[in-house]
């Protein structure tokens, strides 16, 4: 498969983000965050894990994004879609970027006007706190405007580029785990075991696995976001591996669980309960639906084993993928957001059994005209024995 | 090596915050990113991939730190440093914990007081900004005041544990590229080197490789920034990788440069030089010595030969390592940071040759007293040939 968005994806974004812009009644828009810098330039550098520069990217209501950045980017940028690039030298702990951002605003929209920003759930500004109030100030005719839902709206539906990646990178987190079932044995330690699905899953042929979580327990395993420890596993555990793994810079983002040795009935019970709710939700999975629907669907099927309670306090049945691990919309009983043909979704039923065990399983589909379409390969409805 | 700080690290990471909490006057300080909530907690999960939930710790005057979490990360903060934990179901967009960390921080202190957060250079806050809003809304008796000084000068300085896991990062990613080096051969793509790079590095031990970038130019690279491409290497071509792998969480970053065949002149005279800079950085690192001193030193050596100009528009010659992949100080002639025993840093000396060629060479030291000590194993002075 090519890398990146080719530069007809980015204009079409662009033009959506300006439409929906528009219809907000903002002037500019301002992204400060990796995905929203990539979604408008399909800039794509890992150099964000460095704390010490802040990125900017501006969208006027016509054309390209103007980037403002630091110049170190200068060349990688170049290579991105923009109507133009200022940089400045970087680092400059005194003025980080922030007179020439201003500078920059005030040659695209001069005078009174509205700028958006994510301000909403789930978002953060990528800049230090006390240089965007120096912006503010250098600005005193801008009215900054949450603009949270342009955001959602334009991330939540995905091309069929976005979905080819996030599909290469469910196929191949499968392939791994079958490899990774050869593999497994008794007294094997949690970190012996990751370590082996990180590299069968790299080898399988994902760019990257930078999220890995899980563990195993006796009877079953307590919470779901943990490191792996070096507990060798023994007979009688149950083992979860929750994977995101990423393709182009898209992630999948689903489980599988494990026997060590032959499972006691309550967990061959808990992993078939959590499997017929995820088919129960695939089945429920149509344009039109909502995430509420989604949510009633699946807990109907888990309450009839304790699955009113929460398991791992995951507190959603599921969630979106992409160019985040997690992304909009949640399902939960209150998320009314409507399917759309194209969104991305885990579905990730979960259940608390024999006291405080959780059974979580999780699947990655994309929204189709006649409902859902498997991006993994649906686990065994039985859970496997190692 | 046992995993994670103990007990008596997190105690005495707490006693040196509140000292420089009491010292500026703060009666509280507010942790929203993750290797702040690590450093004062040992909490530690990739969880925060999700961008789905904020987390807050706060840490008063005495005793241990606060927590105020979403309802997944219970469990697992339960066996972390903390003093109590309040948690609230997540997600919850309409108040995501935001009426909980008001209460929290109306209960630990009560009318006017004095919250410290992190608004200075290289940080950003964690949360959404319409959500810190509400919060200052809520609590019209606090006075916010910006932390950055104490986050790091307390973070700048590592204990002999962190030290020991940025040495295994650094050492086992020498084993990698060890291993890598009799892989390597003319038609290999980026990718599948820089995939193979990413195995060889997991094999070797360490725990994951979140950052690597790096490419392959003829005659040399072009930034420093970039992912990988699916281009052949082939002769002529200068290649380098530039990795941060992490060890119980802490980085080390560094590069490794190669020549794809016999390099010409310009090539081999650049890495020399680079590699030379390199040796004078190290000879100058001593308790007392400043970042702007190892820059002069290090600025003298390159200068020679067109190392006036700025490699890959880099903007400094190193920076800290740590808990992520860069951190305070900066190699910049103006960061007058002095050195301390157990400050770790990164060497990075580069110059721009033959044009527009980067020539970037990297190592990891720790500051002790007798001067530096190396964290990875040093690079040939020749430039290696493949």
């Amino acid at each position: 498969m090519s890398r990146g968005p080719g530069r007809d994806e980015l204009v079409t974004r662009c033009g959506r983000t300006q439409a929906l812009m528009e219809a907000m009644g903002l002037d500019l828009l301002l992204a400060t965050t990796e995905p929203e810098v990539r979604y408008l330039t399909g800039f794509r550098t890992p150099f964000w894990q460095s704390p010490t520069r802040p990125w900017f990217v501006l969208l006027p209501l016509r054309g390209a994004p103007h980037a403002v950045i630091p110049a170190i980017g200068e060349v990688c940028m170049e290579r991105c879609y923009t109507a133009s690039i200022r940089s400045w030298p970087s680092p400059a702990p005194e003025d980080e970027g922030v007179t020439l951002l201003a500078a920059t605003i005030n040659e695209l929209v001069s005078g009174r006007c509205r700028v958006g920003l994510a301000m909403g759930p789930e978002t953060h500004l990528r800049m230090p706190l006390g240089d965007f109030a120096t912006l503010k100030a250098l600005l005193p005719g801008v009215i900054w405007r949450d603009a949270t839902r342009i955001w959602r709206q334009l991330r939540m539906v995905k091309s069929e580029r976005e979905i080819a990646c996030i599909r290469e990178a469910g196929q191949r987190t499968c392939d791994a785990f079958e490899a990774l079932g050869a593999y497994l044995e008794p007294g094997l330690s949690e970190i012996e075991i990751f370590r082996r699905m990180r590299i069968e899953a790299l080898q399988a042929g994902v760019d990257d696995v930078p999220y890995l979580v899980g563990g195993a327990g006796r009877g079953g395993y307590g919470d779901i976001i943990s490191l792996p420890t070096s507990r060798p596993v023994g007979t009688g555990d149950v083992l979860v591996l929750d994977v995101g793994a990423t393709f182009d810079g898209y992630h999948c983002d689903f489980d599988r669980n494990f026997a060590v040795g032959q499972p006691d009935a309550a967990v061959s019970e808990a992993y078939r309960q959590v499997h017929e709710a995820l088919d129960a939700g695939l089945e429920a999975v149509r344009p039109g639906a909502s995430c509420a629907d989604l949510h009633r669907v699946m807990s109907t099927v888990l309450r009839g084993r304790g699955g009113g309670r929460d398991a791992g306090n995951v507190g959603r049945l599921g969630h979106g993928i992409g160019m985040q691990l997690t992304e909009w919309p949640s399902i939960t009983d209150t998320d009314d957001t409507v399917l759309e043909v194209g969104m991305v979704l885990a579905l990730e039923p979960g259940l608390v059994f024999s006291g405080d065990r959780a059974m979580v399983h999780e699947e990655n589909i994309v929204v189709r005209d006649q409902g859902a379409e498997l991006l993994t390969r649906r686990a065994p409805p039985v859970i496997p024995v190692i």
